[in-house]
């Protein structure tokens, strides 16, 4: 699908686009610095101005003068407030959605439901340049189980053909997080289930900018990332996803008191609870999770055909732009010219891409570099403009023409992000 | 040990008390609400007064304006602050300690580790009146490992005499959360090394109040709770300790990206950082710790075997008075007199328990409610008085002397907490 969002040939027209975009409202929910282009949304999302707010009154009535009565009311219904949300981004049900833990510990009770749920079969399927966590969790897992599992990481235009009678579950991002490729849900995921496999995919870049619909793909369970694309705050709890036909057999291998059927009865045995509430585990995050529930409300009434088709149209105006602009510097643009196949990302490989992007962030426009080259431009589209996109290639520009990239202080290592 | 405190005979001898009270400076580090007296920070810590601004800080400030560069400064730094300040008060190295993830989640993790440690055993002997759920995380790992683990869980008298050359490990609370009994934790370590077996402590119940040592009492691992007495907030991050002799050796079964040793660099392969590091797993949540973060403050300065001292001072009055004042009524001490034998909490039997609680709750003396039968009361030393626990019990008094007890609404379940 191409975007029905015409070219812009000047910053006019950019500015016109966004005289008519639908989804200009949504920018006022947010609080964003002046004097910054942000373009690492797909990192941490921005600040939406009803976060604060209610972290006042989390803090200040109902934990300082409520004190414990808060967990009856109103704690104990967040965490369902949050998956709520979250499952309307998803194409999901609520009652499939839960939210807790981080994606590092969602994906581990996963991988375990999953093996269990194929107990005859001992691999786990993934493109061997998946998000390196995600295959880090995956092995470690299979060293936990000792001989009764295995990870098999293949290249990514063979991973159809290694999907067997052995394979238990396919697990993948759906959007990369170097190259903002989106792979193919509904087919990965048929083809998975052709032999008897199940599919699970990590939301991580994609929930919160594209219009999935994860009942529809025949999805059996995600999983995904509160903080970049839902703005739920940085370390935001994460959000796991059962579908229907499974939640019954499929069972958390962390036996946490949340997720028990009666967990205030403190029985001596563990029961799970019914439907996917027994992926809940520890006790819920209050604070993290009232802030994520709060930053949701910036997608109140916010259709995600549109949020998809204004993902990709900022994109395509960004390697537009980019490749007349800045035709003359090194600049490769890695990700997939066909928004249908790109996320809401775009990232670019230049020689000097950490130094770049340090010159870039002290002009005001924050991207952010992945090693060993790359630079990542995330578009938002809930609060970013086509001004904003064509302003970030004029001052990339003019750090490409106005600097030396070869000198050795460009060549240190970041910490974070 | 008995404390050193004398008993109060009247009102005025409680207030005189506070006014010799060497942490009576604490107090004023909390926002407490007025006309409450709360006896549940065993269950939520209250409200330290640095939490607000610091979130205000976080959300505003850092999150807002600053955005993803935060994570560079200051948010990089966040953890290891928690951990630093936690490790104080287990006697512990910071170097030894970790924040993440739920107390669910580090039992799991540090089981997994410990039948590693011991590859040759393979039982988790646990006493089986321990915290429910931390013997539903014990079971939920067994089953996973399938035959490779299995969980004993024999009467609390009864331990000592089951650890054999079976015993991988040893797991137990040090503070048990229903009868506020505190176990023998250098004792009961030795003995489990006595027969090649590790020692995992579960502190929710004694972190904060008493005056602990891991370090001396030769603990091989430990977990436990940053929301009770540390008052990091509802769902607060927990903590982990591992023994410097192990942290080689030791492995998380959850590879998540910040246990890598070498995070930003999304190398293929894992490879688990030095020491406890290794033992942290998804993206910290930054609101949750900044919080937790501040909230330990409230400590700075407070000489831990004082707070201990207080902690059993405060327990000695509320069973002494419940004695001499609650007399004619049915209700029964379930913690032990010896201060050194209990923990921070005393707990009460009635056969209306959950009803009187309520009545309690009404009149603004807050503690809470374990099933069938008990009132729990919590004596966080650094924010209550011991005019506070004089009050409490004479509103007890009230609550029972003036209402019946029989009636059929008193009876209803609680929720939560």
């Amino acid at each position: 699908m191409e975007t029905r969002v015409p070219p812009a040939a000047s910053r006019a027209d950019a500015e016109r686009l966004d005289r008519r975009d639908r989804l200009a409202l949504c920018r006022r929910r947010f609080v964003l610095p002046a004097g910054v282009v942000y373009l690492d949304g797909n990192s941490l999302g921005a600040l939406p101005a009803t976060v604060a707010p209610r972290l006042e009154r989390v803090i200040g009535r109902e934990w300082g003068e409520q004190l414990v009565r808060s967990w009856n009311d109103p704690w104990i219904d967040v965490p369902r407030s949050v998956a709520t949300k979250v499952a309307r981004l998803l194409g999901a049900d609520p009652a499939d959605v839960v939210v807790a833990d981080s994606v590092s510990v969602n994906l581990f009770k996963l991988l375990a439901a999953a093996l269990a749920l194929r107990p005859e079969r001992r691999l786990v399927l993934v493109p061997e340049n998946d998000f390196p966590t995600d295959v880090y969790v995956a092995r470690g897992l299979a060293e936990l189980l000792a001989g009764r599992a295995a990870v098999k990481a293949v290249a990514e235009a063979e991973l159809a053909d290694h999907l067997d009678g052995d394979v238990a579950v396919l697990s993948l991002s759906h959007v990369d997080f170097k190259s903002g490729r989106r792979r193919d849900m509904a087919g990965l995921t048929a083809a998975a289930h052709a032999c008897g496999a199940l599919a699970l995919w990590d939301l991580s870049h994609s929930a919160g900018v594209l219009d999935l619909d994860l009942e529809a793909a025949g999805v059996d369970l995600a999983v995904g990332c509160g903080y970049k694309y839902l703005n739920g705050g940085p370390g935001a709890p994460s959000f796991l996803y059962v579908a229907p036909r499974h939640q019954e057999r499929a069972r958390s291998p962390i036996w946490g008191w949340l997720g028990h059927a009666d967990y205030m009865a403190f029985e001596p045995a563990y029961r799970p609870a019914p439907g996917v509430e027994r992926f809940s585990c520890g006790t819920w995050p209050i604070l993290s999770l009232a802030a994520f529930d709060a930053a949701l409300d910036a997608f109140d009434g916010a259709d995600m055909g549109l949020v998809e088709e204004k993902a990709g149209a900022l994109g395509g105006l960004l390697i537009e732009r980019l490749e007349q602009r800045c035709a003359a510097f090194p600049l490769e643009v890695v990700s997939p010219r066909d928004p249908a196949r790109r996320g809401a990302h775009v990232a670019v490989r230049h020689p000097q891409a950490y130094a770049v992007m340090q010159a870039l962030k002290a002009r005001g426009v924050i991207g952010d570099f992945r090693t060993p080259d790359l630079m990542r431009f995330g578009l938002a589209p809930l609060y970013l403009r086509y001004a904003d996109v064509w302003d970030a290639v004029e001052i990339l520009h003019e750090v490409l023409a106005t600097a030396s990239w070869d000198r050795p202080e460009h060549h240190r290592r970041q910490r974070i992000t």
